[in-house]
C-alpha cells in the first residue's frame, strides 16, 4: 500500500469540519479484514451531525471521521477469515455488536446495546481510506453489482429491516409515508415482497413523481387537512377499501405519523421507520381500537444485507436511479452541501485513492430545494 | 316460563336509566339457545353510557337496555344445537361477528366490521331476562364454576386476550400499568402465562395492595414525576435491568402510556388495552429506536373464553375475590352508582328471575373513592 | 333461464360415468348465489374417484358428481348479498365449512370436520350447468382475468396455500419436488413470494423444461440413487450451500420426500403438499438434528383464493400455459382419459351452457405419458 | 488452586474408560471463565458413546473426556468478563458456537455448524476438575438453586428447547411420549407453560406411577397394538376430543412417533425431541391432511438455560425428584453402570474436588430395568 492514502473526513464541531491523514489501522483479530474503501454514501444522520453535533443523547465530543455507507475493496485478510480474499468487492456493514449479550445471542443484534456504529459518537465512521471490519459484516457483491451500487446496500438494507418489520405477505396492500432515499426503497422492497398495492405519500409533487418511476404503484400528496381527512382521501385515492394492509412510515413527520394510524386497515400493521421529534400527538385509540400492530425499525440485522445484495443483483431494486452524482474525496464537504440544500436524493464520495468519479447533476431541483425547507420547519430528519 | 319475567334495565338517555317489562325473545336460527340471565357484572362501558350516552362514535340514540357480563341458565336449545341441552350453565359471550367478511374468516372476528355486540348502540344488553344467542357463543360452565364466576368470565376474556397480544413467554417479566379490574385480571392471566414478575402499577396504594394479593409479585405507586423519571424508578424497584419484556396499559391514562414506552426493554412488547384520550403526546422515539413491538386490544374473540373459563376451572384466577357484591335486579341503579362512585372493584346484578343474592359490602373505602375522583380527572376510562 | 341445461356428469361406481339432466338448484339461504358453471379444470383427485372410487377414507358410494375446479357466472344473488349482482364472473370456492367450529372461528376454515367440499363424497361437484354457494366464497374476477383463467384459480390456490405453509420469505431458495400442475404452479408463486432461487424437480426431462420455462430458475432431473445422493447432487447443481431453505414436495412420492429432508437447510422448512401413500420410510433423524419445520398443506383457506386472482390479475402466474384444451361437456370423459394418460397438463371442460369451446392440442407427448406411467408405477397422486 | 486436582474420566474405546490427571485450562480469552466442576449428571449419549463408541456420524477417535451436564463454583474470570466474580455457583452450558455465522447471528446458535460441544468428538467433556468457558454460557445460579440441581439445568434445558419448539400455549393439551428424563421434563415444562392437561405416556407403569406424582395430569400405559387404535385409546382416555393440541416424542421409538402424529389434533403441532433410528415408518399423509406443524428439537439456545434456571428457582421444576444418588469422581464407571441397567433415573458425579458426596439409592426397581431393557430391544436412546 506504498502512497495508498487514509485521508478522512473530520467532524470537528457543528458546521466544522476537515481532513486529516491518519494511519492505514491493522487487523485487530484473526477474524478481520482490511478494506480499501471506494466510495460512501451520505446519510441524512451524517448531514445532521455536521449541523447539530448531535442526535438524541448521541453527541459528538471529540473529533470524529463522517459516513457509514459504504463499499470497498479487500486489501488484507485475517488469518481465520476463508470466505473472502484480497481483492473481492464488498458491501460494508458499518456496525458490529458484542455478540455475547443476551439481544445478539438471540438474534437481534442491532439492538446490541454494546454496538460499535460508524460516524455514531464516539466511533469514527468510514469516509475515510482504508477499514477494518469483522469478515462476517463484508458482504461481497456479485460480479453484476458494481461498487457505486455497493455503497448504497446500507440505506436499501434500512429499507429490507424496515419492510420485513412490517412483515409485508404477498398480496398486501403497503402504504409509504416520505418518498425520500428511504421511502423510495421501501416502497421498492415491499414491491419486490409482492405488495400488489404501493402508495408512496410525500408533500412534493416532483418527488412522487419519481416515487412513482421508481416504484410505486399510486401515490398520494398530502394536503394540508387533518389526520383523519388526509387518510379518508389516500384511501379513497388508491382504492384500499377498508384501509392499507401495512403502513410503513419513513418521514418522521408528526403529521404522517398521524395518518398512518388512521390509513392502516383493522388488523393491519404500521411501521415507524423514519426518525423526528421524540414526542409527538398520536391516535392511541386508534391504534387500541383497531388492533393495529406497531413496530420501530432501527438500523438492520440479520440477513438484511444479504438480502438487499439479492435485490439488486436480481434487479428488482434500481438503486442506481437514487444516486445524481459522484464527486471525489476533497469535495466531501460540498456533497454535504448539496444533500442539505436537498437538491439531490443521494450522492456518493469517492474514496481518497479512487480514480473513478463520475460528474454530479448539478440541475437545481425546485421541488427539491422546496422539500428540504418543508422538512426543516418540521423538524424531521429522515435517517436511517 | 309460566310466570318468567324479562323485566329489562333500559339506559333513555345520559343519567336516564329505567326499568320495563319485554317479550321473552325466541330463537331465530335453528343454530341458537336461548337463556335464562343469572348474574351480570357492571362494565366501566355501561357506567360511561349511562353517565354520557356514549363512547366515541358509539351514540345511545334510542333507549337501549344494558349490561354484557353475564352468565346464565340454557332455557331452549334451536334444532341444530348439539353440544348444550336445557339446564346448561353457561357463560355468555356477547358479541356476534358476521362470520363471512374477510376478517371473520380470517379468525379476527372480534374486528368484524358488522359486529352485533351486546349494550354497544344500536343493540341492547344483557341486563334483562332471557337472551338468545348462537349456541357457539355460550361457553358451558364446568361444575367447579359458579354462576357469579361465569359473569366474570367476560372481564376475565378481555384479560385474556390483551395478555395474548402480548405473547407473554414463560420466565418474561411483565408490568401492567392500572389496577382496576382489567389490570387485575392481566396480572393474574399473565403470571399463569408463566411471567416471573408480574409488576402492577397504580396511583392508590390501597389497589396495589389488592393487587399484591391478588397476583402481582411487585407493585410500583406511580410518583408525580416524569414518565422517563417513573420507568427508572419502577424499573430499580422492580429489578427489572434493562427494562420490562411486556408491559400492558390496563389504565388508558395518558401518563401510564408514556411510562410504559420507557418502561419497555429493547425489543419488547406493549400493548394498549386500556381505553382513554383518543389522542395522547406518545414517545414515538422510543418506540422507533428500541424496536418495540406495539398492539392494541380490543374485546376478545377465537379460544378466549374457552383459557378464561379453564384458568377458573384450574384454579388460577380467583376471579371470586373482584365480587364486593350481588344486588336484586331492582337495585341495578344503585348498584350502577356504586361502580361510579369507585366504592367498588366488581358488583354483580342479578337477573329478574334469581332468587339467590347475596349482600354487599357496604364499608365505604377512602382510597377507591379518591381513585375515581383521579380517573374523572384524567378523563379516562379503564373499560372492555 | 329458459332452455338452460343442468347436465351434470356423474360417476356411478369406478370407471362408470353417466349424464343427467338434474333440476337447476335454488338458493338455500339469502346469503347464496346461483352460478352458472363456464369452464371446469379435472384434478387429479377427480380423476382417482373415477378409477378407483375412493381416496382414503372417502368412498364414493352412491352417484356423485364430480369436478371442483369452476368458474361461472352470477344468475341470481340472495337478498342479503350485496358484493355481487347478476352477470359478474367469478372463480369458485368449491369447499364450505360450518363457520361455527373452533376451526373456523380461529381462521383455519379449511380443517373444519363438518367441510361440504365439492366432489368430496357424498358431496356433488361442479360439473353441471348450475351451481348455489354462499357469496364469500365466490370471488369476482377482474376484467383482465378470463373465465378459463378462472377455472384454474383453484389450483392456484392449492399452490398459494401450500408455499403459504412454508412462510417463502424474500431472498429465499425454494426447492419444489414434482412439476406437475400443483408443483409447477408452487415454483410460480414462490417466486412471486421473492424467492432467488426455485429449483423444480422431477424424473421427466420435458417436464423439467416446461417448469424452467414457466417459473423455474434451475431444475434437477431426479436420478435412481439414495435420497441422501440426489439431495448432494441436487444442492450442487442448483449451488445450495448448506441447503434449501424451504423444500415443498408436490409429487406425494416417497423418494422425493426422503430427499426432501436431506436437501432442505439446518433450521429450514418442508412442507407436504402432494397426496401419495399414507405410511412411507421417512428420515426422521433428519428432522430432528436439523430442526426442520415441516407443515402439511390441505386444500386452501382464507385469502388463498383472493390471492391467487391477484396473481393472475397482475401477470405473475400465467395459468393460461398450463392449459392444453378445452372440450365441450358432452366429450368430458373424453377429457378424464386425456388426463389419465398423462397427455395434457390441464385441460378445461365446458359448462353444458357454454359456447365458446376452444380445440384441444391433441399431439401425443411421449415425455408426459411417460410420467403418467412412472406416477402410476409409485401409487402417487398428485392432487388437492 | 495448590493441591487441586484435574482429574478426568476418559472414554478411550467402546467400553474401555480411565481415569488421567491433566493440566489444569487456563483462560484463552478475556472473555473466558475458569470453572471448578462440582457436580456433573449423566446424559444418554454418555453411555451411548461409552457402549458404542459413536453416535450417527460423530465417532470417537481419540481417547474424549466424557460429561457435558454440569454446575461448578468461577474459580477465575477474566479481564473483561462484568457479570460473574470468583466464588460464583454457575450452571454449565457445555456447547460453544462460532458466533459468526448466519445461524448464529441469527439466533439459533444451538444449529451453528462451527460448534464446539463438550463430549461431542473430538472435543473434551466436563467430567473433570475444571472447565474453561466464556462467561456468557456460565449461568450464575440463584441462592435457592444449589449445585445439584445446578447440574440438571442442562437436561431442563433440553426439555425447555422442545417444549419452546412445540410452541405450548396457556390451555393447551400436551402429550408427551416417553417418561425417561426428559419426557418427564417436558410435561413439568409443559405443565410451567400453562398446558392444562399434560399426558405421559410409556410402557412401563412404574414410570407413568413416576411420572403422575412429578407433573403429568393424565397418563397412558402403551399397549402392543396398532399406532391408530394407541392413539384412539390415549385420547379416549385423556379425554382429548378431537387430539392433542400438541405432541411431543421424547422416546425415539418408531411406535411412539407413529401414534404421536395419531394423537395430534387437525392443525396441531408435533415436536421430535428424543433421538433414535435415522429412518423410520412414518405416516406422512396425517401429517399432510391434518396440515400437522412438526418441529425437530436439537439440544439449546438462547435463552433456554436462563429460562430452565427461573423454574427451578421458582419452584415449578422439582429436579432433585429425578436424582437418586451422587457418586464420588472416582465411581464414575460405576455410575455408568446404574444408568445403563435402567437402575436410576440421573445420578451424579461429584468432582475430584468436591467433598460433598451423598450416597445413592440403590434398590433395585425393576420396573426401571425393564424399561432399559425394552429401550435395548428398540435401538433407542433418549438423549440430547
Amino acid at each position: 500500500m506504498e502512497g495508498a492514502s487514509n485521508l478522512s473526513f473530520i467532524l470537528n464541531k457543528p458546521n466544522d469540519v476537515s481532513f486529516a491523514e491518519k494511519p492505514i489501522p491493522s487487523l485487530q483479530s484473526p477474524h478481520d479484514v482490511l478494506v480499501a474503501v471506494n466510495y460512501t454514501g451520505i446519510c441524512g444522520s451524517d448531514v445532521h451531525y455536521w449541523l447539530h453535533g448531535a442526535i438524541g443523547h448521541f453527541v459528538v465530543k471529540d473529533p470524529m471521521v463522517l459516513g457509514h455507507e459504504s463499499a470497498g475493496t479487500v486489501v488484507e485478510v485475517g488469518s481465520a477469515v476463508k470466505d473472502l480474499k484480497k481483492g473481492d468487492r464488498i458491501a460494508l456493514e458499518p456496525g458490529y455488536p458484542c455478540r455475547r449479550c443476551e439481544t445478539c445471542l438471540g438474534g437481534r443484534y442491532n439492538l446490541c446495546h454494546d454496538m460499535v456504529f460508524a460516524a455514531t459518537p464516539p466511533y469514527d465512521g468510514t469516509l475515510t481510506g482504508f477499514w477494518v471490519a469483522p469478515h462476517d459484516f463484508c458482504y461481497k457483491l456479485p460480479d453484476n453489482v458494481s461498487l457505486q451500487e455497493g455503497a448504497l446496500i446500507e440505506p436499501l438494507a434500512v429499507a429490507v429491516h424496515i419492510t420485513k418489520q412490517a412483515r409485508v405477505q404477498p398480496g398486501q396492500s403497503v402504504v409509504v409515508m416520505g418518498a425520500g432515499p428511504v421511502g423510495l426503497l421501501c416502497a421498492a422492497v415491499a414491491k419486490s415482497f409482492g405488495a400488489t398495492k404501493v402508495v408512496s405519500v410525500d408533500i412534493v409533487q416532483s418527488k412522487l413523481d419519481f416515487a412513482k418511476d421508481f416504484a410505486a404503484t399510486h401515490t398520494y400528496l398530502s394536503q394540508r387537512v387533518s389526520p383523519e381527512e388526509n387518510a379518508r382521501q389516500l384511501i379513497a385515492a388508491a382504492g384500499l377499501g377498508a384501509g392499507a394492509d401495512v403502513v410503513i412510515d419513513a418521514s418522521g413527520a408528526e403529521p404522517s405519523i398521524q395518518a398512518a394510524l388512521h390509513v392502516v386497515r383493522m388488523g393491519g400493521t404500521y411501521v415507524q421507520g423514519g426518525m423526528g421529534k421524540a414526542d409527538i400527538t398520536f391516535p392511541i385509540m386508534a391504534l387500541c381500537l383497531k388492533e393495529v400492530t406497531a413496530r420501530g425499525s432501527f438500523r438492520y440485522g440479520s440477513g438484511d444485507y444479504k438480502l438487499a445484495i439479492d435485490l439488486v443483483a436480481a434487479g428488482k431494486v434500481d438503486v442506481k436511479k437514487l444516486v445524481n452524482g459522484v464527486v471525489a474525496f476533497k469535495d466531501a464537504e460540498e456533497a454535504f452541501k448539496k444533500v442539505k440544500e436537498g437538491q439531490v436524493i443521494k450522492i456518493l464520495i469517492a474514496g481518497p485513492n479512487e480514480k473513478d468519479v463520475g460528474g454530479m447533476d448539478t440541475s437545481v431541483d425546485e421541488a427539491k430545494v422546496q422539500t428540504a425547507e418543508k422538512a426543516k420547519e418540521e423538524g424531521g430528519a429522515t435517517c436511517c
